[in-house]
């Protein structure tokens, strides 16, 4: 018998988004960012790795300071308010961990990011979820929460409606705990929750570099918060938690704003193209800030529509959770991706 | 006040080795390799760079699975008993996690590598540590040990001494629990524990890419177990914890064993020289299977040494330790290094 924890041993293993094998298909289904990273990212890799990858040879900078400086003068932070991660993953795992303990509740909003639920149950945390309204707030959240961690991922995945800054201010003064919001998409939004952690002391703001900065396959991350919270995810995280050609990576995308907003505009204007046309085609259509669109057809029947994509190469995502299983989350890709994937859902019907 | 968990507001952070600014520096202080990695390794990040970094926008492998083929095919093992990691660190607290909850017991020898301390203090588990007698064997260490885990850093850092394998056996055989056989220094070393993995069902062989393959600076590791300790932690890993260029390197590395072969003779040829030229300028020098030697001097001063050297800019490790201050941990760099820390350490007496 292997002596592992109960609630290792009970629990299911988190599945991410499937990878087709194979030349051919339009993969709409992780949210990937269609165009390539800055060619700053690119130059600055092949300048840490030389000629002969000798730097590899020797640790990284344990402290990512000069990603941290840079990302913090982006924000108009001191350095002490910005850790850098192996993705916004690492974080959201060391969140639960600084914040949480076993038997402690952990909350989130379903439907968002399910990785929440598990990294709780890793962490034998105890979990509750809340829904949202029609009006896309959370529904039955109490005057004072009190658990240690409430998730709110804005904007949200897989709907793509994001929360106003007013509102996520109520939610803090509501949590007793920490309210971390995860922006993961933010960059294809309107509005950031960035401001709030000089307000609300309570306010963890995640962002990934795998969606607007086109560097999933790096796994990079970063979190804005008060110096105490993030002296305390510098105590959890691995002292050497990231590469030395991941590290060159973040600083150079960080810097290189201008690509990144080029980019961005290019999918927001592809976006709302393919929104129109698709409420065009008798879909019903959540309004999106993000890279995503949740699009439900005429009947409902978001499997068949996924399977009938399948079956052309078009790869979406459809959950079997029965609040989403109407509709297909549809990732935004280039212009010429979302024409054919139209002309492929207009010939479904 | 910040909601923090107690055993995260009261434990202290782990401080990696010093990294010294500037050039000059004869850097033998946190057992890098002095030499490259591989050129195939090179040759495998520029590959999956591409000209445009394009394949960067897209998630890895989320199961490693051409890096665990490589590696089971080099352990002679089925993939299904390899895990890759992101560093070895990364399996060290997956595997408290696994195994060791809030209150638990967790152990380690004294002197070896004090992140397992802090891992269990991360976890909020308890921790216990054994001595080392004078013949190098676990002191005090129980007919049966209860606790959940045990790690044994063979060869042990920083002496340098290595377990055997009959020992390791009985080790095992004694504990209810898991015993982790760190071995980020076996490639230095005659004898692995690896074998043992199919006898002892509760051994977890680790490995880093560190210090043999050169890629400190990439962070990757591995473990090699039986399936069902391996899918334990699969189930806690970040799904995508490691990048494309970190998936390619490792399986570059694992692949050029001539290379490995190479560059740890070379080492070892280094380090041997090192050691009897230490012996016969009056150093007392445990027999080293690892790529560092501790060394200590005729008044067992330590810190004086370490500060002599330190003025002349060569930099080794000194351990505040009642345990080991007497002496000093010397990374071993190239033989020319090594002669001018030899020259040095005569003429500092």
């Amino acid at each position: 018998m292997l002596p592992l924890r109960k609630n290792i041993a009970e629990m299911a293993r988190y599945v991410p988004g499937f990878q087709p094998e194979g030349e051919g298909w339009i993969k709409l289904n992780t949210n990937e960012n269609p165009y390539p990273p800055s060619p700053e990212v690119v130059a600055a890799i092949l300048a840490e790795l030389g000629a002969d990858g000798g730097n590899l040879r020797k640790y990284p900078d344990a402290g990512s300071r000069e990603a941290r400086r840079v990302a913090a003068e982006l924000y108009a932070v001191d350095p002490s308010w910005v850790i850098m991660a192996n993705g916004s993953d690492e974080l959201l795992n060391n969140l639960i961990r600084a914040f949480a303990g076993e038997g402690e509740e952990v909350a989130y909003v379903h439907p968002s990011y399910s990785y929440y639920k598990t990294l709780a149950e890793i962490q034998g945390a105890k979990v509750k979820s809340f829904g949202l309204t029609t009006d896309f707030h959370v529904a039955d959240f109490p005057e004072k929460y009190s658990g240690k961690i409430f998730f709110l991922t804005s904007p949200n995945a897989p709907l793509g409606c994001a929360f106003e800054n007013s509102y996520i201010a109520e939610l803090a003064a509501r949590c007793s705990g920490i309210l971390v919001v995860d922006e993961a998409y933010v960059d294809f939004a309107d509005e950031s929750a960035l401001e709030l952690v000089h307000i609300h002391s309570n306010i963890v703001v995640t962002r990934t570099f795998s969606k607007s900065y086109s560097l999933a396959g790096m796994r990079l991350g970063l979190a804005v918060a008060r110096p105490e919270v993030i002296a305390a995810l510098d105590k959890i995280r691995d002292h050497y938690h990231l590469d030395r050609l991941a590290l060159v990576a973040a600083t150079a995308a960080l810097q290189d704003q201008r690509y990144l907003q080029t980019t961005v505009a290019k999918i927001r204007d592809t976006r709302d193209w393919f929104s129109a046309e698709l409420t065009n085609n008798g879909y019903q259509v959540t309004s999106s800030h993000a890279n995503y669109v949740f699009a439900v057809p005429s009947d409902a029947e978001g499997k068949r529509v996924y399977d009938a994509l399948f079956a052309k190469k078009i790869l979406v995502r459809h959950f079997s959770d029965p609040l989403l299983r109407h509709g297909l989350r549809i990732s935004i890709g280039t212009p010429e991706e979302m024409e054919q994937t139209l002309k492929a859902l207009i010939e479904i019907g």
